[in-house]
Order: C-alpha cells, then sequence, then structure tokens
C-alpha cells in the first residue's frame, strides 16, 4: 500500500491546486498549468501507433468526439461561460489528441481487456495536454487505458458561446486505479428494467470509470433471464412475455458494457431466493410461497432450492454452466445470502434427506455447495459469494472465492481473516434503496429496514481499509453502490442512483483521503454533464449553491 | 363532524366490499356490484342538460375520452387481463354517458369554479353507472363537480384485450370532500422547474383531485417570476434568462390548472426568504449575503426585507398587488417563515431606524404587515401566511387569514386555539424532501434535518383533527404534500412526489379513518395508471406483490 499512499498525498495536495477541472474521479496523479487552451474546430482524436485498432477502440473515439461537441458543460460559477470569454478568445488551439499503445503492447479490444481476471485488467494511462497547442498525446498499454484516458480526456473541457477550452493548460496526468473492482449492482427481479435502461446505467457507470456491473438478474420474485435450455424457467417466471431478457439482449448488454470498459458479473443466487423455481421446477423448491413468508424467508415469497437432493444439486449446476455460457467474465456469483434455516426445517423432503444421510443442514449446504462450485470452477469461473457463505455457514470455498460483504462494513474484517479476497458492498454504506420508506405492506409509518438514507458524504468517506492489518487490505478488490428494486423501476433508476453512486467509483478508483468537503464541485460538474448526456441525476443543492463553490456549505 | 362520521364508515364498510376497482381518492360514497359491463366501441360522453357549456368542460370530456382509450390498466392480478377475457366478453355494453348540472345551476367554467374561495368551490358528484347497458349518468351542481365525476369515471375501467370493462356494475357514487383544501407546494426558487414540468405536475395532482397548487415561485435563490412592474427583479435575480416564469408562462399554467378544477395559490415569502431581492434593490435587504449565513438565516443565501423601511414596505406591498394580478385565486400568501432575529440586529440601518422610533423587531414586523396584508386585501386577496406569524410573532392578523402548519403537527392546536383557519402542511408528515441526505456542503455524512423519510403511509395516517375541539377542527381546511427542492428538479419531481402525494389527497377528500393496510392495492393502481398517463411514479412493492393483494403484507 505504499505506493497507493504517495498517490493519496499527492492527489490530497493537487485536489487543492487544481480547483476547476472537472473531472470524477480525480486522477491518482494529475499537474495543470493555468493558461487557456480551446480545442479547434477541425479538433481531431487520432489513433496513433496502434495496430489493428479494435472496433470498439474506434466507437470509443467517436463517442468522445461527440461529448467533446455535445457536453456544452458551461463552469458552474456566477455568470457560467461568460466569465471565461475573454481569457479564451484568444487562446492556443489543440488541434489534435494522438492515442499509441506502449511498445509490445497488442491491441485487443477494449472488451477483452475489460473482461479479464479483475486483478489483470489494465487501465492505467498517461494524458499529456501541452499549453503550447502541439498535439495532445494519450498512451496506454492497452486499450482498456486508452479508453479511461478517453473518458478523462472528454472532462477536461468547458464550454463559453461556441469555444470549447480549458483554462489549466499544460494538464499531465498519470493514472491508474486504487482498486481493481468497482462496480455497481442492480436487481432486475423485484422490478424489470428495460435493456435501454440498463444500457443507460452503462453509460453512466462508464463515465465514472466502473469496471464492474454486477447483475442481480433473478430471484425469488421474477425470472427474466432466458437460459438455453432452461427456457421454461423463465416461461413461467417472467413477470411477462415482454419481460425477459433474451441470450441476443445479454449478449447486447454484454458487448454494450464490454465496450465501455464494464465486465458483466451475473448473478443467480442459490439456494435461497429462488422461489420462482417452483414456477416450472416445484421439485426443486422447499417451502415453495409458504405462508406466513416470514416463517421460512427474510422476504416474500419464500423458496429455497432442496439442496438435500441430487436432482436439484445437478439441476443447479447445469444452470449455472449454462448461465455462464452467456457471459464472458471470469466471474460469476452463486449469491448465498439469506438461507433460512426454518423454512429447510419445515421441509418434509429436506428432513427426510438429512435424517436419511445423518447430514445437518449446514452438511447438506457444503456439500451443495462443494457440487455447484464444482460445476462452476470447471466451466472456468470464479465464484462470488455473499458474506454469510463465508462468515456463518462454515463452507468450505476455494480460496480464489471473492466475498461481497453486505449486511454490514463491521463485517469486512471477519471475512479479511478467513483469507478470502473481499468486495465493499455493505448496507450502512452502498446500498441506494435504504432511507425511502419500507415496502412491506400492511406495515404504518414503516420506514426502511437500513434506515436512514445512505448519502454520497457517507459512502465517499468509506475507509477500504479500516481495521484491517496489511495482509487483510490486500484482499480488498474493491467495491460498489447496489440498488435492491423493491421500490425502483425505470421511473427512478437514474435520480436513486446519481451522482451517489459516482461517490464509491471515486473512492475505490482514486483511493480513500480525499477530502469530502472539496469534491462538491466536481460532483455538481458531473450531475450537470450527466444531465447533458441523458442520465437524469439529481441536483445535490440549490443551483446559487452549485455556482458558488463553498457558499453553501457549513460553516461558510 | 357528524356527517363526515357516517360517510366514514359507510366507506371503511365498503372498501372491503369493493375490492378491485381502481378508484383514488376513494369515493365518500359508493356502492357497485358484481356484473360485468364493457364499453362500447362506440362509447361517448354526451353533455346533456347544461346550457352553454364551457370548452374547458368540453375539453374535460375530450380528455376522459382518452383515457378510456389508452389508460391500458389491466388488472394487478396473476394472469392480468386474461383473467376476465370470458367473463367480460358477453359482458353488456355500456354506450354513453350522459353529463348534467342540476336545476338552476349556471355553466360556468370548471376554472372559475375551481377559483371561487376555497370553500365555496362546489365539487360534488353523483354517478350512476347501471348494470343493463342503459346510459350512464354524471349529474352535479357546477362544472366543477363534472370535472371530479368524469376523473371518477375515468377509473372505473380496467382492460383485457381490446375490452374496456368493469366487473362492478351498476356502480353508484355519491361524492363531495371531507376537507375544501387538499393541495400540493412545489418550490421553483430553490432549483427551476420549466412549465412542462409543472403542468405534468398539475395533471398528475388533478388526477387525485388535488385543488389547489401552492406554488412556492421565488425565494433567496433565486427569482424566476416576471412581474411586471418589477422586471429587474427576476433580470437580475432569476437563474438565467431562460429560467423564468412570463406572465405568459402564468397565465397558461393557471389556465392549465383552472381547467383541470385546481387554483393556483401563489407565495411571495415575506420578510425572510428574500435575499435576491438584493441583486436588484439592495436598500430594501438587510444582511444581503452575509457570511457566515448560519449567524444571519436558516440557510443560505442570508436576506430579508427591511420592515423598518417605509419604502420597503410600499415596494413590497406594491410587489404583492403586481403579483396578485397574476393569479386569480383568492389566496395570495406572504410567507412569514423563518424570520432570523439576528439579521435585523446586526443591521444598522434596521436598528437606526428602531431605535429611531422606540419600537422592537416584533412591532416592527407587525407594522409591516398591517401595510403589506393591508395592499392585498384591497387588492381582493386573502392573505395565507406560515404558522410563525400566528404562533411566533404576536402579529396582528386579520380573522380570514389562513395559517400554513409546517414545523410540526404539534403546532396544529395552537393555531387552532388563535382562531385561524389552517392547512396541513407539516415537515413530520408531509415534506416529500425529508430522509434524502442534508444538501448544505462540507457537512460529511449529513442526513437531512427532518429524517426520516415520510412514507406514503406516514401521511395517510395522519389524523387532521387530533386534539382539536369541534370548534377547532371547523377551522382545519385540510392539508398538502409539500416538495422543497434544495435536491430536486425535473428529474426526480415525479418519484419524488408519485404515488406518495397521493396519499393526503385521499386523506383530505375521503376524510381520515380508512384503513391503511387495505388500500396498497388500489395505489398500486393509480401508481400504473400515472406511469401510463406519462407521470413517472415509482412502484411501492415488487410487481410480484403488486399482482397479490396482500403477500406481501408484514403478517401474510
Amino acid at each position: 500500500m505504499a505506493r497507493k499512499s504517495a498517490f493519496l498525498l499527492l492527489s490530497a495536495l493537487l485536489s487543492v491546486l487544481a480547483p476547476v477541472d472537472a473531472l470524477w474521479p480525480q486522477p491518482r496523479s494529475i499537474t495543470t498549468g493555468s493558461s487557456a487552451l480551446r480545442l479547434s474546430g477541425g479538433f481531431d482524436i487520432v489513433i496513433g501507433s496502434v495496430r489493428n485498432p479494435p472496433s470498439d477502440l474506434h466507437q470509443a473515439v467517436d463517442r468522445t468526439s461527440g461529448f467533446l461537441k455535445n457536453d456544452k458543460l458551461e463552469r458552474l460559477v456566477v455568470g457560467r461561460g461568460d466569465v471565461d470569454r475573454a481569457a479564451v478568445a484568444k487562446a492556443k488551439t489543440l488541434s489534435r489528441l494522438t492515442l499509441s499503445l506502449g511498445k509490445g503492447a497488442t491491441a485487443r479490444s477494449i472488451a477483452a481487456e475489460a473482461q479479464k481476471a479483475v486483478e489483470e485488467r489494465d487501465e492505467g494511462y498517461v494524458l499529456d495536454v501541452p499549453a503550447d497547442g502541439s498535439g495532445a498525446t494519450l498512451t496506454a498499454n492497452s486499450t482498456l487505458g486508452l479508453f479511461r484516458g478517453l473518458t478523462t480526456f472528454s472532462q477536461l473541457w468547458y464550454q463559453s458561446g461556441s469555444t470549447t477550452y480549458t483554462i489549466e493548460a499544460p494538464i499531465h496526468i498519470e493514472d491508474s486505479p486504487a482498486f481493481p473492482y468497482r462496480g455497481y449492482m442492480l436487481d432486475t427481479a423485484r422490478n424489470f428494467f428495460p435493456v435501454s435502461d440498463i444500457k443507460r446505467a452503462i453509460d453512466a457507470m462508464s463515465w465514472v470509470k466502473i469496471n464492474q456491473f454486477h447483475w442481480h438478474i433473478v430471484d425469488s420474485q421474477s425470472f427474466p433471464l432466458q437460459v438455453p435450455g432452461f427456457l421454461e424457467l423463465s416461461q413461467k417466471g417472467a413477470y411477462s412475455s415482454s419481460m425477459v431478457y433474451t441470450p441476443q439482449d445479454v449478449k447486447d448488454i454484454v458487448s454494450y458494457a464490454g465496450a465501455r470498459g464494464i465486465d458483466v458479473l451475473v448473478e443467480i443466487d442459490t439456494p435461497g431466493h429462488t422461489s420462482v423455481i417452483s414456477k416450472s421446477h416445484p421439485e426443486h423448491i422447499a417451502c415453495a410461497e409458504a405462508t406466513p413468508w416470514a416463517s421460512f424467508a427474510n422476504e416474500p415469497p419464500a423458496g429455497q432450492l432442496r439442496l438435500t437432493s441430487d436432482a436439484t444439486a445437478k439441476f443447479t449446476s447445469d444452470l449455472l454452466v449454462a448461465v455462464s455460457k452467456l457471459f464472458p467474465s471470469t466471474m460469476l456469483s452463486t449469491g448465498g445470502d439469506e438461507i433460512n434455516a426454518s423454512c429447510y426445517a419445515q421441509d418434509a423432503e429436506t428432513q427426510a434427506a438429512l435424517n436419511a444421510t445423518g447430514q445437518t443442514f449446514l452438511q447438506a449446504l457444503n456439500s451443495f455447495t462443494q457440487k455447484t462450485h464444482g460445476a462452476l470452477k470447471k466451466a472456468g469461473k470464479t465464484p462470488v459469494v455473499w458474506e454469510e457463505m463465508v462468515l456463518d455457514f462454515n463452507v468450505t470455498l476455494s480460496p480464489e472465492t471473492i466475498a461481497l460483504v453486505w449486511i454490514s462494513s463491521q463485517n469486512v474484517k471477519g471475512v479479511a481473516q478467513k483469507g478470502h479476497k473481499l468486495v465493499h458492498a455493505a448496507s450502512d454504506f452502498f446500498y441506494l434503496d435504504c432511507g425511502g420508506g419500507g415496502w412491506v405492506g400492511a406495515n404504518p409509518n414503516g420506514n426502511s429496514w437500513c434506515d436512514p438514507f445512505k448519502t454520497w458524504q457517507k459512502a465517499y468517506t468509506f475507509d477500504p481499509v479500516a481495521n484491517l492489518t496489511v495482509d487483510e487490505a490486500k484482499l480488498v478488490l474493491g467495491g460498489q453502490h447496489l440498488l435492491w428494486t423493491e421500490q425502483s423501476g425505470p421511473s427512478n433508476l437514474d435520480p436513486i442512483s446519481w451522482p451517489r453512486a459516482a461517490s464509491s467509483a471515486e473512492l475505490f478508483w482514486t483511493g480513500p483521503g480525499l477530502n469530502v468537503t472539496s469534491v462538491l464541485p466536481r460532483l455538481h460538474d458531473l450531475s450537470f454533464r450527466f444531465q447533458q448526456r441523458g442520465v437524469h441525476t439529481i441536483p445535490l443543492q440549490p443551483l446559487w449553491c452549485a455556482l458558488r463553490p463553498g457558499a453553501c456549505d457549513l460553516t461558510a
């Protein structure tokens, strides 16, 4: 962590020195000057020393050119773009940004680079924008790094009248992420989201250099995923025949994400959260829709895979393998959260099987997991699980298994002590749905189980290595915001997520330690830019405040 | 209140007997049968015995016909519309709804009826939908009543395939509101909302029979209202030249609202919340943008009208009168909340004036209010004020002055004891913006000042006459939800407001006492209908729950 700390110190210093740039996340290392520089009318992004550049790099260049033309972000100061009009009118012009790959680097597609194992992705880049108008350069050792650099480049510019400019040239950035995993989770099972909404979410993720879309695609309520060989699951379990993700939809989303530097980690939650499978395979589900649901599950409807059944273990393994073929990621999540022992205790078939074999419930869970994880690993996937699988159930997990810590950030230490790589996903910091009222019916005045609302400041000030030893800290892959959608749909996907989810994106890219009190202006810039690009972020303050950095601070 | 109680008991009983209708608010009196009835292909709404029907009644009929064609709301049950397909295929058809005004009633425009003094509006109607396919009838004593009845009629129908039907004929409804004032407040000063967003909000209000749009149009942060004779206020005080409401915009909004049975209560908050006036009239504003703001105001920027200045009192009176000419409502709010004594204590000019006259601050406030309210009353308006003017400042208010109770529902009793008519607007029940995180900067982890989030259940179970005597209860005009927009804009206007704000709309139309545990299915219907009509409500539950009434209740 020594190298990281040095970067942090540098970044913290520079964030004071460089107050007007609209970058998010803040680069790990940046130096800026104070000269004005504007883009020439014929400004062009050129792919230089890259042999056989992949099509998704060409597309990324085109999108970046589009942003430079269309963002039209005026500086958030009183007077907006007019303030800089005179200063930039006679500024030198920049006519070109040239992209190059480092010597010996191969130009694989951005998607292929993004879909590598999370710790093998090379996202670093060096960006130089000289003040004298000679060409800007962007170099990296992978197309993924070039893409991250393009994302940064698109955020360097403001608009005044028809002039696109910076007042901070020269700019030199050396950047790479503090943590390899920076995610965003969306649940498409409680309520359904059309492909267009998911793509818009992916766009937003990519703009803040999130590299992992954690897709909680099915759950007890609905099974929208069409799985080849298992079509009955969605036929019987999707909310409707139009509320499904076809294999073509998945391919489309995976490709869309990949081209934007994002890997898709799909989750098929097992053995809990599977009630809906009972619609097509009642033989595999214990306590399906049993009532009162609270005696069988953490939320309605109840239903869990019969983990004592060999047939069910085979069905589950085959399903996981079939799903794994739809997603090129090296990872696949088998869930494992909220397994309800009472459900199994009340299921005659499960009890009979346990009695026949002399197994306990935990032994059966372990055995079930060995089978499903075994199949998954044979299919080339690294299993991802929720924290209970590590902490509560004494399940034997292969060492490469990655744990998502969700119940509480207090549980991070325990997971690390067990030696598992982990991703921060704690409800007390990163749950976007907390604080919006309870969704369970007949519960007057009920607030959400994880009140209060988790502010962007709360996530931003999270310490990813709190209480961890140096060795334990090495197990922290990164973190993510999460949206469980009991009370969300396309109507509020954007405002409930953005700009809040950007706070973890910066925390895990730039690293902790940035001053939360000074980043708000950049977050306003981000919000305005997102709006212009079609993502409906909320304003975090009255516009009066956004135009006057610091004026609405607590003690201003 | 005896008559109301009888209605409540009846309503409560009927809400059990009539589980599948999608009405919101629930009518005060309704009887339904169990016959299927469908709209004929040529179904028509006819304006019968109404002499010279006004154009806005014709338009309301056209909109209702549009909703009947386009809502396409399938019943929220497993199987959706298909469930009723067989039952409705051979149902009798309804070919006509005929509207009539009672004998002697004059057909004034809906807008004119809606803009009457709040207690003089006649919103009652009687709706009959016979089961035998003979014509349905809607009668009322005003076009406003007819409009409310049309709103109800549009909610009676579900869709199955191409069939629009009910399975509850015959239907007989006698309806009128429990409380005359049912409002929704929007702040367009912290952040700006284009006219199209306001119109969409008005549409939504009208669908739940809200009859009062409380428009908090200007505040310390910005002055978007173009006031004839005071154009400098918006020229200097609007966020930009395009973020203004022209007199034509206001006319458009007032007319749009009026045609939908909604009166517009505009608020020019005085003497606090006026910092922005200093941009064009520094002479009228004490402690303009003084820092630290917390020493001068409840939120930045600081600035209050110099209430000791005769010139300022005249300016304010003239401004109020000029604004009053833009709005036909009988009411105008002069605000009066959060007046900061410390600001005046630190303003040399104010102190000099107080010293010269021997007045206290409170005496000066009283004198200022007599002048401004005097001018307003001369202009024919009833003043509306926030609760502090009644409770905290010992200001002499004319008896017709209406008070908005916002700080706490605990303060209702005190306002009633002072004999003022009041509107429930308490932050502990009706603030839509609570629970979303604090907006003041440099305040790590800060949650909102009025945490937690106010759920729809919280508002729904509010008792409007709690702790009041029979005579005090007569002072309760109604209530409203409110959206202060420090962290809101067009991006989240719909999901932060709906369906939550519908809960107070029903509370104050139908009256208190309905069972909060049984209304959720109707609220789902409302949410789906709103979505279909273009208002982006949030889902309150997973679709799985919405399709299975009661299955996700706490103890189900």
